[in-house]
């Protein structure tokens, strides 16, 4: 890196390394939400946020933001930020590089002696991954109103979520109203291989795709596997097989447009799952993620036929493929993509446009202002796990663009 | 029926009531061996052996047998029988029907005045199912010396395989040794759809199949799912479904020749098993089922460059297909399958030879005796569940062949 860059690249790499250190030792890297790691992981934050003249505060829920003022008062605030939690065995950077980087334009701004007109916050959302109460994004939803209240009642660890949200500071009494928020930006690893294969410095993310889940339920005959003729078997694994296959192969069509999709069979359960015996029952879930609905429909379309196809075929019965859940997709504000991109060709950093096939806080953010996300490159699209890994130097670009944008917005938004 | 058979169809039929009743009451049909219930079906068992005028007793190796002896001293055994235990959730009639049979064989003799030269025995093998100590035919393979002595230390419920026996009244300090057994026969439902299909009274069976289970290991990568590109996937549930479909369409290739072929994946996990996260690695497990060494030599060749294919193909990493068993066919003796056609052509049963694809305790008798089997129909070749059936007239008609078979072996055997 020989680029003169505003930021610190050396002090984003330090933060990271020391959020790092605090991992359960035997499994690193993991800081799940609501352990005593994770509020020691966020003490580490609370503590650097204050070094950089931050005034910090956990909101009702559950978020830790370090606030720096605005020079006008009520002009609304500029928020930047992720998320410092981890899945069991999860990676450094996923959701960190995004919070380090935020506080680092914070510290940047101020070490610059550059005021803003907004307030800037810089927040740590809680729980954006899967948490040991089964749900993920709890502060951004939290936040921003989207927290099904039936969720406050999950139980994990012998307490509820609402206790576990009181932990760690917030009080679900309480509800966060926020139409100050002006303009949100979250910096995040890729996740995938786009800007490594292309070698481009940064992603401009126009829309976090939608994700639609699937459950199909395939019922053979549980017959004996040495004396149930080939010809004459009801297999459940067999039809399944198939499915797979041809799920995968729709996938990769649909992927072959510049619009992102992706469809996975991550569960697969077959019963009896006993060596002699034919497997009679075969539960398959699909995640299937879209930038545009019209893909996700034509997918869907076309799994319900391939599942009818397979029973005729195979012999054994498959109900009408349930989808167990269905998010549409999100679109980032089209004025903070042009922004990122003015910021990013100022300072001579490459770019592309492109969908984030993962969920984000950034998600829920969109749904009450204007947001976007920029991705950084990271090794072979490793991610939560211990291999995942970015440049330091890579994230420091990606936070450039970022310090670059916030006092764009800072100017041009109301 | 209105065949006029030398068996009383009524009388096998009762019994085979009376220890259907004998059953766990929740999981019908549930009489597992070493359980208290299979003491108390023995118990019925033994006293039908002595109301038929048998004199019993337990082997050695666990089995219950009642003797009926023979008018020449010293010219040995004709053996006949099959067990009383279940699996769990199991049938009425597997083994069952072959050991009622053989008992209403002797109260035939009897009935009828034959008295045979040769000593008749009839057995209850102990566990040949699959039991809580995961091993299986125990009892005729610890009459014929071929128990692994490690066996005895395996444990269940808190005690070895050792004092399992000892509870239902062997004695594993001693050993059996029967060079007197001059003849061996079983009666068996198929477990199988083609006495059903041809609409054939009764099959002779030419072999026991051989049995070789082989494990298939495929590791992927465990990438995001939503971010991971569709052509940039190392997805070991994809490879795995693939192997699933060639394995099957192999085995159906197979078994288009007259000879018993069948292979089975039975066993397949997935791991992660996470919605979100593409399967890193599968483990698969085929049973595969020869008459013939060819095929099963055939077949194995086969699997492993399918294997090395489908890793080459789909980018993961399969190690070689490794056979954790391998049992090879046991023929049945040429000499009581002639002695079982002619009875049955003299009784003007319909027949067929067949071979089993199912082990039997017959293939543990075939290397120390002479030894064959008889199969009868049973309802949709169903067993190991509780829809098992065979009427009791086809039971019956089967046990017209083994009880003519046994006066000619009488008199055939040295």
């Amino acid at each position: 890196m020989t680029r003169n860059l505003p930021v610190d690249a050396a002090r984003i790499g330090a933060d990271i390394e020391a959020l790092a250190a605090i991992t359960e030792p035997d499994r690193p890297w993991t800081r799940r939400a609501f352990s005593p790691l994770f509020l020691e992981g966020r003490a580490y934050v609370e503590r650097r946020m204050r070094d950089a003249g931050l005034e910090t505060r956990v909101d009702a829920a559950g978020n830790l933001i370090g606030r720096r003022a605005g020079r006008v008062s009520g002009k609304g605030t500029l928020m930047i930020g992720s998320h410092s939690d981890t899945v069991p065995d999860g990676g450094r950077f996923d959701g960190i590089a995004g919070l380090i980087s935020a506080l680092e334009v914070a510290r940047t701004l101020t070490d610059k002696g550059i005021e803003l007109d907004h307030d800037l916050e810089i927040i740590d959302f809680l729980a954006e991954e899967v948490s040991i109460f089964g749900v993920s994004c709890i502060g951004s939803r939290g936040m921003t109103g989207q927290r099904p209240a039936e969720w406050l009642a999950r139980e994990a660890d012998g307490r509820s979520l609402a206790e576990g949200i009181a932990e760690v500071g917030g009080n679900t009494e309480l509800s966060e109203h926020r139409p100050d928020i002006k303009g949100f930006l979250e910096l995040h690893i890729e996740q995938g291989t786009v800007l490594e294969t292309e070698g481009r410095n940064v992603g401009i993310v126009t829309a976090i795709s939608g994700i639609t889940r699937i459950e199909i339920i395939v019922e053979g005959r549980a017959d004996h596997a040495g004396t149930t003729r080939m010809d004459a078997r009801a297999d459940a694994l067999v039809a399944a097989s198939e499915l797979v296959l041809d799920i995968r192969q729709a996938a990769l069509s649909l992927s072959q447009s510049p619009r992102h999709f992706t469809a996975t069979v991550g569960e697969f359960r077959i019963e009896p799952n006993a060596a002699n015996v034919i497997p009679s029952k075969v539960r398959l879930l699909i995640d299937a993620r879209a930038e545009m609905r019209e893909d996700m429909d034509a997918f869907c379309f076309f799994v319900n036929e391939t599942a009818d196809r397979a029973a005729e075929k195979w012999g054994v019965t498959i109900a009408p493929p349930v989808r167990i859940s269905d998010v549409p997709s999100t679109p980032c504000d089209e004025g903070i993509l042009s922004i990122l991109e003015h910021a990013a060709d100022a300072s001579g950093i490459s770019h592309r446009r492109m969908a984030s096939g993962a969920g984000h806080d950034t998600m829920w953010l969109a749904n009450v202002a204007p947001a976007a996300m920029i991705f950084i490159p990271c090794k072979d699209g490793r991610s939560h796990s211990a291999e995942e890994w970015a440049e330091t130097d890579d994230i420091a670009l990606g936070a450039s663009v970022l310090f670059e944008a916030v006092q764009t917005m800072d100017k041009d938004r109301a």
